[in-house]
């Protein structure tokens, strides 16, 4: 496997924080060009500096991190502290961030970056709502045709939604930045819950990751526990998903997935299912595939691969 | 338990007949008071037909037939002759019916009964598109709190739909006509697709089916095997459901089915989503529930009483 | 001009109260073959009643009035006391009627005549919500191409609205009902507040008509005083117009109207814009014309015509 | 009246062009800091080129043309080469420009030049689809309660559109960015069809323009002499409006123009009605006004402005 390069687009969040740890734990597969932040579990100051503060406590402070945009496209703005605590990261103690914010807006870097490298060189992935990729693909086009992959978590469809019934939380909060990337041409797949709440951590696997001892890995027990909790209210279950590392997950590992090409349409006229992402998972539209749809995980590699990772960080 | 009096409105199709058969083998049980027809799976003129065929191989003629809409409320006609063949029936034999019509409309033959009866006497089980039932509830709204139950095939939400990728047949065709019942007020249950696609009959079953030998059970199985081709095909398995009968099994052992109450809302908005209905079965809307959502079922027992009922008729 | 034979579907409304006497005064050229009443500017109950009471002010006491819907066919109910007054004909003093009710529901007696009826042989005039004419199509689609002319008060689209911004009171309580009619095919002509607006009646007028001394033009005026209170409120004038007469007047003297043939389309998608009639004026959609829209009209001989024939009732 | 400071957002268009003539001919009461092209009328790549090349016409080259989106939010492109001919300027010869394009994205400019000024000292007008000021305002939402003003061609209401029944070129191109526009709490003025419709030149107009001699007025003839023939055969007239530069007339002479503050909500539901301004004229619903509407104005002396400043150019 050649060493891919990636920008991670992120709204931390736990699981944001476990995805970005997943990347900078495996440099010999990731090359993590840059960071963009965008609103979303929090609003958009607090995710800067949670991805810096995860970035630094992973030893990475050279990696910068760009802020992008503070709102959706087209709706009013929607966090979900109900989900993740107040701070967006509750559930560890870490410093503030002493690097500085990267010298541009999250867009342009996005831009930037793909119009200076060769074609097809550079992969995004997004782990909040699709804002920042969405309005780079408004503002210049052109990167539609040189980006190597677009790979982002988010949409459900079997499984319903998570914030409403038809709607998972980063499509929900913008609708329209989702449909702009899947309707762009651009090779997309999509992580789904339908295949992350497959991807539950169990109370032994953390137990294993707070026993690694190392700094990294203790505050991440830390904010997984914390994280876990309101999942596990709500289904009543003592095993909760990690949704964004999946997306990491199968960047290092497609071979533990398993899903479909399909045509993906995004719900934005509806009040009722406004943010669903429609699959086709039968084609019966007969409209070509536009996504790949991750719909299975082989879960113990996936998390052994996690803890690995994870364990070779400060 | 008490003798249910019940008006079943059908669009027979192959899985209707089973419907029919299972709710006419079961006399102790239930009481058909009278059968509409209703535009769907093919036109009104053949449904009617059908559901007088089938009444009549059931030695059931006393039993009279009312024609009902023969369109959707506001979408243009649709139907599925790709599934059930040009006549609807395709698969049996059947000589045609000899009985006349029933006296009038089947939009006013489930008023007049309703009206007639005491209230919470009279049940509507509806097996394909809404629109007899919605009509009626629209030209006499004092229907709505005599009726005793609504049960009625059709919607699907964690399968996904059958006809678009989120749209099951029945809805998809008069979408209207389902979010008036759904929106009524009326206590009702419904039998989505997530459910009736366990519901599938084996090739064992449908060897036995045959091997009862009396005519109703000869027929029933050629209808069975010509409608379960579409469906093998179409997933590449050799055990296909019967949709329209876990109506009448759910009135006759309501043990063997597990639901939920929920908020069910169905789309009438938007081209993507037209006819989907949005099962809130987690309650994140905190509307409160309109709708007994079956989603599992015992299946062999449901097929052994569909057998055992079928075997009864001559 | 031959006698035309109509149906006079109303929600009275002292506008409506307008319509139906000139329609009555004018026996020569008109048979009004039966009323049906709908739910609309108040409810069903009351617009039947009131009905009943203006037909007997006009001494046709033979002229049956059929019930209809009580209810929209999608949406929830919605009416205009705020307008009308609380009994729908604030401004006049009426018996209660002592004319049985028709012997069956608006919808059935819309549907009977028309098939009883030669092809071409009944108009239909609608003064309200058209959710019983739309119901009739639905249950009967044959009745469509027997009518030989629908003519509509209801929409607006140079003037926008007048109950949401881009909503005409009429459809927007059943954009549905609507749509049905628009799209069915039937021969449509439309009488938008475009052109209402422009049937204003002045208090010169309303003079002479109190002084007629006559019973029913007395009551007329006082409804009419009434009526355009609060119209006259709303637009700061003192010169209201009377908008469902204007149906009969252009049944009566069409020469005095002028319009345009023209695709009309119902919103029935949008919040915002529900109930709207989107009229292509411009045949910017190069849609074919499903609709005769009327814009103008030469008012002083239309209010003289209304005032000689109302004049000619007891 | 103190100089403004504006920024022109124009996708030339002849119409654009008068507009950016009589702002140009009009130093002491605006100061243009900068051009930004849209995708609109023509794609941007010739919208760029078009308003560089009148600048230069003017004499202007020293005012940089930054060119911004090339494609709308969320919407696939539209272009209007039927009514502007395939340049966009087709009915002028003017030379290709000379001066380099702006340092930086439209986009970029808008927020970097809001940003630096001073609170309340830029006003953005906007001449095309709006697409580079609501990416500016999503990319920083900063810049919104620093605008002075924003001043738009488009929409319409009582005249309904004009390339589809319901919406105006304009925002049917991009209804989103009009929508994140109107609700983002700027001060927002409105110069929709309906009023423009109404800024029609007179054959003695363009006599007179012409008769100037000079080369702006010979060429801006030139262009509009073209531009009326697509409105004339449209309409049957001889003398159809030049809407863009009513903006431009606005800012200079209020006095002259006549409006209402309205709320105004721009529809992106519904396929029917997408890109309609929905003007609450009478304010049914209540909601607070966003806009003002101009719907009047006084023609004559807003034609003579024209005259004469587009005279003062080289
Ligand atoms: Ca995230
Ligand atoms: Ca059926
Ligand atoms: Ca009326
Ligand atoms: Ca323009």
């Amino acid at each position: 496997m050649t060493r891919r390069k990636i920008i991670i687009d992120t709204d931390p969040g736990q699981d944001d924080a476990f995805a970005l740890l997943l990347a900078l734990g495996s440099p010999d597969e990731l090359e993590v060009v840059g960071v963009t932040a965008v609103h979303g579990n929090v609003p958009l100051a607090r995710t800067t500096i949670n991805a810096q503060m995860v970035i630094e406590l992973a030893g990475r402070a050279d990696i910068p991190v760009y802020p992008g945009c503070p709102r959706p496209m087209v709706k009013p703005g929607f966090t979900a502290e109900y989900v993740h605590g107040p701070s967006g990261l509750d559930g560890c103690e870490l410093p503030p961030p002493s690097a500085p914010l990267g010298d541009r807006h999250g867009v342009d870097f996005i831009i930037d970056t793909v119009m200076a490298a060769a074609p097809g060189e550079i992969s995004v992935c997004t782990l909040g709502p699709m804002t920042n990729l969405a309005v780079a693909m408004i503002k210049e086009p052109a990167i539609i045709p040189r980006l190597a992959e677009v790979v982002f978590m988010g949409g459900g469809f079997f499984e319903g939604g998570n914030t409403t019934p038809a709607a998972e939380f980063n499509i929900y909060v913008d609708p329209h930045a989702a449909h702009v990337v899947l309707a762009s041409g651009a090779p997309v797949t999509m992580v789904p819950i339908d295949l992350t709440y497959k991807a539950v951590m169990t109370p032994e696997w953390l137990r294993r990751l707070r026993a690694v001892g190392k700094r990294t890995a203790v505050e991440a027990a830390g904010m997984a526990e914390f994280y876990q909790d309101y999942g596990n209210k709500k289904f009543g279950t003592d095993s909760y998903p990690l949704h964004d590392p999946c997306v990491i997950g199968y960047l290092l590992r497609p071979d533990l997935f398993q899903g479909r090409k399909c045509h993906v349409e995004v719900e934005i006229h509806s009040p009722v299912t406004s943010g669903m992402t429609v699959v086709d998972w039968w084609n019966v539209t007969k409209k070509p595939a536009n996504c790949l749809v991750l719909r299975d995980l082989d879960n113990p590699p996936f998390y052994e691969l996690m803890l690995e990772r994870i364990a070779r960080l400060p």
